[in-house]
């Protein structure tokens, strides 16, 4: 009876993973304009079964964006506090961004829809905003650590930010066109880093 | 009388520049929807002088982007033949596209939006196309042989190539909400040069 309970539960979150990942293809390639019949087609479910796992279009778009921002499952701001060198906890963090804008480009783009939309209601608009800010500030600390303890090249944390940022902006551009393709070209993070290493001239 | 006509000359193209300019910021703001009436607003010239500088609106259009795809005079593919090492070279028109994405973000996103609007005729697009691919086979090439100098560091092309275009398409990205404020924040081009520096270790 239990393993029947586990068994089912499983098949409800694998259901479950299959709509989402549907629907941030769906929305990717058709924007809000997408319906929930849209995504039931893409996941090869009825509609009706789509609707009991998420009880609205919003919902759909709500949990999409949800996953968007878990980049990792402690979130960005225990990058702060994990074990390891400021440059190390950088390092980390920028791999797991970079392998995530490369493998889900969609996802980063529908952030993007979601915050440019006028119906996107406010709170929805403050949380990406927000999240956007703390990436911000958590990368910002890690730099100013890592050049303290001689990791991270010296100048302006503002300007290595930025660099930074940009190029992770970039990949999703990149990459949206041909996602499978782009896969092949997606710079190891090793590239990316080398901007905030230290120079020895 | 000569002088005269040179005195015009130059006031005639003060005013196209000026024009151009306000349909750069007008476009930016209210991408294709935008009117001669705005851009003539927008410059504080009448509408008919507008006309008087651009035929329509499609061809405004087409000397902006003419505009944004000369980031240098001469061309992307001179790079290839002047003189200098391929370092040198790639550094140079590297300095001047990041200038020109943080100092022009306007003009990368009118781009864009030509790019992508199925209002654009065939030929516009297919030269924003070449243009792109162009910019990437330069990238490549200079690559190339700055790794058989040593200037550059060695791994796939591919990969360096790739990481330095999403820096430049991130910084559109992140200069178009704010253009004035993200001057301060423009990464010097020194930092993005570092991605493709040969590492001694």
């Amino acid at each position: 009876m239990a393993r029947t309970a586990e068994a089912n539960q499983r098949l409800r979150e694998a259901q479950r993973v299959k709509i989402l990942e549907s629907a941030s293809r769906v929305f990717a390639r058709l924007g809000r304009a997408a319906t929930m019949a849209d995504v039931a087609t893409e996941a090869q479910v009825s509609q009706g079964l789509a609707y009991r796992y998420f009880a609205s279009k919003e919902a759909l778009f709500q949990a999409l964006i949800e996953q968007a921002m878990q980049t990792n499952p402690t979130g960005l701001q225990s990058f702060l506090e994990m074990p390891g060198t400021p440059g190390e906890r950088l390092a980390l963090l920028l791999s797991r961004l970079v392998e995530s804008r490369c493998e889900h480009p969609e996802l980063y783009q529908i952030l993007d829809q979601v915050q440019n939309s006028e119906t996107t209601p406010n709170n929805l608009r403050a949380l990406i905003r927000k999240r956007g800010q703390i990436f911000l500030d958590v990368m910002s600390q890690l730099i100013v650590e890592g050049q303290a303890t001689n990791e991270i090249a010296g100048g302006d944390p503002a300007q290595l930010v930025t660099a930074i940022a940009a190029c992770l902006e970039g990949l999703t551009k990149l990459a949206l066109p041909h996602p499978e393709q782009f896969k092949k070209n997606c710079p190891d993070v090793g590239i990316i880093l080398r901007m905030l290493k230290p120079q020895v001239d």
